[in-house]
Parts: structure tokens; sequence; C-alpha cells
């Protein structure tokens, strides 16, 4: 039998798929399992997507152009300016979700062997893309005691080497749910220009920031203009991840010639996916403003819930809908396990993604948790009593 | 600005793509273009398809499993039983499309530096995911005189060294159309297991075989279960390409494990694909009967109408929807840009893919184009006629 490759030996398993065998025999037991481990938000699709599904009216269900639906594209155009996200049509790529098109952009820009920075805890396949195509990242720790804002400049400066090709942001953050200010964001700026570094900027939370200020891309940023490709996705904003549509938005006409070599070697994107994203750009602003409101209001409850629990302690994340949290347990990947595998409170346990998982850096954020509040209020609020009995119980609680 | 990847540079444009503009503007002067270039079928997706996709009813439209929806996975262990292909659920996993079946086991299988064994002509884009992970594409030339029958393993022989680690196998086979014989099969199987090679077998015209004797697939060769990973797709057989599913399925849990550190880190194949392509298996005996005849039809119309065409030479395709065909000309490559550029019958042309795209060998093939009959015999006829006026016109004409 032939040997696997290296690569996939290297090949991190997914932090939260390990626990999924558990939370399935506990649900075998018929225990309620709190799934505050997943991206995946409770609210419906918007009508006019779910509409437009409805009345695809085609003969054949063919191929679309490899750079995706021109129509849409265009209305792409649109709703970015709404962020003062200046772009032409040609800038815009379609993708099958935000994974490829992350995983398209280092393979266009990056070669074995060279250095991604990227601020830890980080979205744990950014590491999984990076080794696909020989990658390799550099983190650099954030910290819970500041809200995981962004680590000194400094910090960068000291991981650059000749190797170093790219910084990599996720802004809203996934897992801490950290926006950049515009000072860090300016710092982030003048760091790329200085060493000349390609910016890959995932930017698929931007409808969920909860300050009052107007939000910061990286298309904002003066002087990188060539330096910048963004990662963008459908999936959150519409409540749509299963029709898996993303797209690499750049200004740099080499990288996008380079990207669409992977675009024609697969050559579509999903049609359906595309036809539904392009029907929900026409969501009407009460959606959109419902959603962010229930995302506020979500997030004040968990995160006061979770700060009233001995020991606990999460930052109230500005933005996404994940926080990661401090629990008073000695490693948070077998609390996690722990709770699904020994553990019932009424019937019910909750799963929560270890962070260890998100960062590359061993031995740090063992205590932490990512915790995601897709679930409404009401199940947001039984899986904290059920955390807090879970604390209590757990013979690893560590105060 | 900062440069791109030196494996962006080495990936191969797609050998069609480079004559769209020349296409786009014939087009825009009012010239009709017959599209013999693409794999594109014009039949009909099945009624029972667009009824399931009619009838979707869910308010979120959310990830599936990574590894596919179970149910649908389920109801292809049935389908590959019609074929006596015999495999459990576990050995499914559902891909975006062929394309990612065959970047996933390429990544899963093959480190940078190792070798894939391949006759050539061969679909191109084996060739975008092959760099991808550095891997190694060496070819073998099967030739027109014989019909692009499996070179003598003499010659597979003669390749293999120590980093040789897979032979690759389309059957039917794009470009050639060419359907591997017992033993042809059983000599691929011979040097697999001589040598402990992976075989990557691409399936995905299996419904189009014409020939009266049952279909050989790769599964059905004894002794190198462990060895085989075969790549599917339902684009071809329901005329279903822009739902974007394939499937990976191998015997070998290693590779599925390996494979699906992949599936996780892109979270989901699309979910609406999938309730498609579910439906889809329950497509009625009377369209695949259809679309069978249809083809040979427009096979051996399109066949018998280029032998006819003085200096041109077409084997007899037994499988798929495509043949390459060798034509009286000094460049293929040139006489397709020509067609688009230069000339026109009565405001018709042809666009067709130059052979130089499907070898690696520099210099073979240069006369050859591959031709794909899915277009109606009405549009057959009169893209032959074209055709051969513009033979007749074409000043690197060589007989």
């Amino acid at each position: 039998m032939p040997n696997i490759s290296q690569r996939g030996v290297s090949m991190p398993a997914s932090p939260i798929r390990k626990l999924v065998p558990l939370a399935n025999k506990a649900k075998s037991k018929g225990v309620k399992v709190y799934h505050l481990n997943i991206g995946q938000p409770d609210l419906p699709t918007p009508e006019v997507a779910m509409e437009a599904l409805k009345h695809i009216d085609r003969k054949v269900l063919e191929y679309s152009p490899s750079e995706g639906i021109l129509s849409f594209r265009k209305k792409l155009v649109n709703y970015y300016a709404t962020f003062n996200i200046h772009v032409d049509v040609e800038d815009i790529i379609i993708t099958t979700g935000g994974s490829e098109a992350v995983l398209f952009s280092f393979m266009a820009c990056l070669d074995p062997g060279d250095e991604i920075i990227v601020p830890e805890p980080a979205y744990a396949n950014y590491m999984a893309f990076a080794i696909s195509c020989g990658a390799v990242i550099k983190t650099i720790p954030s910290h819970i005691e500041d809200g995981f804002a962004l680590p000194s400049i400094e910090k960068f400066e000291a991981l650059i080497t000749p190797r170093t090709k790219a910084i990599l942001i996720c802004n809203p953050n996934n897992p801490t749910g950290y926006l950049y200010t515009q000072k860090e964001m300016d710092q982030i700026r003048d760091i790329v220009k200085k060493y000349d570094l390609f910016l890959f900027s995932d930017e698929v939370y931007r409808e969920f920031c909860y300050t009052d200020d107007p939000y910061i891309s990286s298309f904002h940023l003066k002087g990188v203009e060539n330096n910048v490709v963004l990662v963008d996705s459908v999936s959150k904003r519409y409540s749509e991840c299963g029709i898996r549509i993303g797209a690499i938005i750049t200004k740099n006409s080499q990288v996008r010639e380079n990207v669409m070599k992977w675009c024609q070697a697969r050559l579509s994107p999903p049609l359906i996916g595309q036809i539904i994203a392009e029907a929900s750009l026409d969501t009407p602003k009460s959606y959109m403003t419902g959603v962010y409101n229930e995302y506020i209001q979500r997030r004040d409850f968990l995160i006061a819930g979770l700060n009233r629990i001995p020991g606990c302690y999460s930052p109230i994340p500005m933005g996404a809908f994940y926080t990661v949290a401090k629990l008073p347990v000695d490693d948070a990947d077998k609390f996690c396990a722990w709770c699904l595998s020994e553990f019932e409170y009424e019937g019910q346990t909750v799963m929560m993604a270890p962070a260890s998982g998100f960062y590359v850096t061993p031995g740090i954020g063992r205590n932490q948790v990512r915790i995601a509040y897709v679930l409404n209020k009401e199940d947001l609020k039984k899986a904290l009593v059920v955390l807090e009995k879970a604390l209590e119980a757990y013979p690893g609680r560590v105060l």
C-alpha cells in the first residue's frame, strides 16, 4: 500500500472535528448538545434569496464563467461601494466559498518556504491552506488581557526574514471577535509598505461590527493598493454558508491573472450559489438590521453571562459572532471532551471549540475556548447554566 | 509590488481560454461561433433534478457535512453497484466537482517532487493540480494511428523512478474518447501492483461507453484495492456541470482520513448541488438511454464527416464525447486562432481546442485538435461544412 503524503501527515485535523464523535455519542444517549462550537448561524437565509432559488428556470445547469457570473460581479461593485470599497468589476473573482479564496490567493502568491505572519489565535484553516502550498505560518500571540488587540508592530518586524511574503489578518476576527482600529490598520499598512508584502485580508464578517465607527477595510489603506488581496464570502452575512460562494478582490492584476489559472483549472464556481448570492444583494435593510441587533443582544447576553461565572473571563468582542474566553480549567481540550463524554446537566451539555486549535505557538491559550453566539438567546441562556455547572463539576478545575 | 509565486508562473493558462477573446471578438462582429471546444453538454438536466431544485424548502442554507450528505452518499452506493462497483458509504467522500476530487487526492497522496505517470494527450487540468502540490507529471505519448490505445507497459516501466508515486488514467478518456480494454486495464493493474503505486482513475464519463462490453472500472481490478483512488463527477452524466458535485471513492482508509483534512478545511461541498445530485440518481432509464443514443448518433455523424474532409483523420472513439482529430495544417494553435480571427463562412466559424494543451511533451500533436460533440446534429453538420471551408482557405494548409 503506497504511503500518503508527508503534507497530509503534517496537516492538522480540525480542532473541533476531534470532538464530533463524542458529541454524536452524547446525542445518541439522548443528551441535548448546545453547539457553541460552530460558525453556522441559526438565522434564516433572506427570503429574497430563497425566492430566487425557487424561481430558477433553466433547462441546463451549466458551468458559469470561471471568474463568476458577470451580473453578480457587477452588483457586488455596488455592494462594496456602500462600505467605501471602490472596485471595478475586473477586480472581483468569484470563488467556491471564502475557503477557496484563501487557497487560490495563497497558491498564486506563495511558494514553498515563503512565510506569512499572522496574529494568533487565528482561524485554523489558514494553517491548512498554507500547508497545501508549502508556505509557513509565523504567528505573533495576541493576548486576552488586552482583548486580543493587534500585537505591537515591533513583534511583526522581529519575525520578518527574506522569505516573509505576506501578512494575513482577519477583521473582524475569527476566533476572537476583535475589530482592528484605524491606528492598528495604519500600522499594518506601514509594515506592508515598508517590506513590500502581500496583505491577505479576510473580511467576511464586515457586516458584524458593533461600534459606531465606520468599518475599516484593507482597501481603505493608501499606498498599498497593489499589496492587498481581500478574501470575502456571502456565507455569514446572509446565513447561507451552504451555497459556497466567496470572492477574491484585488487591484493587483498580476495576482488576478494568476488566480484565474486556478479558477480555470476548477472550471466554475457553483452556478446556483451565485444565483442565490446575487439575489441576496437585494436583501432589505430591515433584515440586515434585525440580524445585527440580534447578534448585539446575543453578544451582550453571552459575555455578561460568561463573566459572571467564577473564574471565567471574556473580553467584549466588537465584531463577528465569536469570543475567545478563559475558563478556570487545567486544559480546555480535556474540558471540552469531558463536557461531551462525562458530563450532563438535566440531560444537556455544551460543545465548544478548544482554543488550542487556533494557536500555532505550542502551549499557549490552553485554558481558552472559542464560543460562537449563533444560537438564540434562550439556548444561550441554557448553555451558560450548563457551562457553569460543568465547571463546578470538572475535576481539572483551577481557580 | 510583491512578486506572484513561481508556482503561478509555471501554471499553464488554459489552452482554450487563450482563444476566448478571439471568439468574443468574432461574436461581437456578428459571426456565429460553433463551440466544438467545450465539454458542456447542450442536453437538458433531468427533470427529476430540476424538480428537486424547485422544491427545496429550508429556512437556512447551511453547511453540509464536510464528507457530504449521508443520504446522498448512501444512494451513491446503490448507483455504483449497478456498475459492479461495490463500495461502502464510508468509502465515498463528496467533493466540489471532479476538479476538487483530483486536487484533494493529489494533496493527500503526493509530496513535492513525487511523480505521476499519465498517458498523453491528457486532460490539461491534471497538470494544473499536479503543479499545485509540487508533483511532477511524466507523460507517455499515445498515438492517433492506433486510436490512442494504452502505450506499451514497457514505456511505463521505463519512466519509473524512486519518486514515482502514481499512475493516472482517465477512462473513458478526455480528450481522446478512448476506452481501455480488459487487457489494458490488467496491464495497468500489474504495474500498479508491481511498484505499489496509487492508481488515480478518473471515470466521470463511465455512462458514455459505446461498446457492448460491460464497463471496466479500476474498482474491478483485483489485488490493488488499496491503491485505487477513483475520481467521479455528476456533471457530465446528468448535464449539470454547474452544480459542482464530484466524489473521491477509495477503499484506502489512510487516503480517506487524509483527504478529509482538506474537506474539513474547506468546510462543506455545495449543499444545493448535493440535493440536486441526489435527486438525479432517480433519473429514469429512458433519459439515460436517450442521451446515450444521441451521443452515439452525434459521434457517428461527426467522425464520418471529419474523415470525409481531405487530409482529416479521426479514430472512432468508444467513449466520452470527445475526439482528437488530425487536421491538414501546419499548426493547430495557429489554425484555431485563425478560424476565429480571420475566417468566416456565411457568417459562421468554429472554435476548437488545439491538442497542444493536452500534451506535455513539446512539439507532438501539433496538427491535432480536440472536438467535443456536445452540439446537436444540425449544428454539427453546419460546423463540419465551416471546418472544411476553413481548411480550404487556411494559408498554412499542409496536405
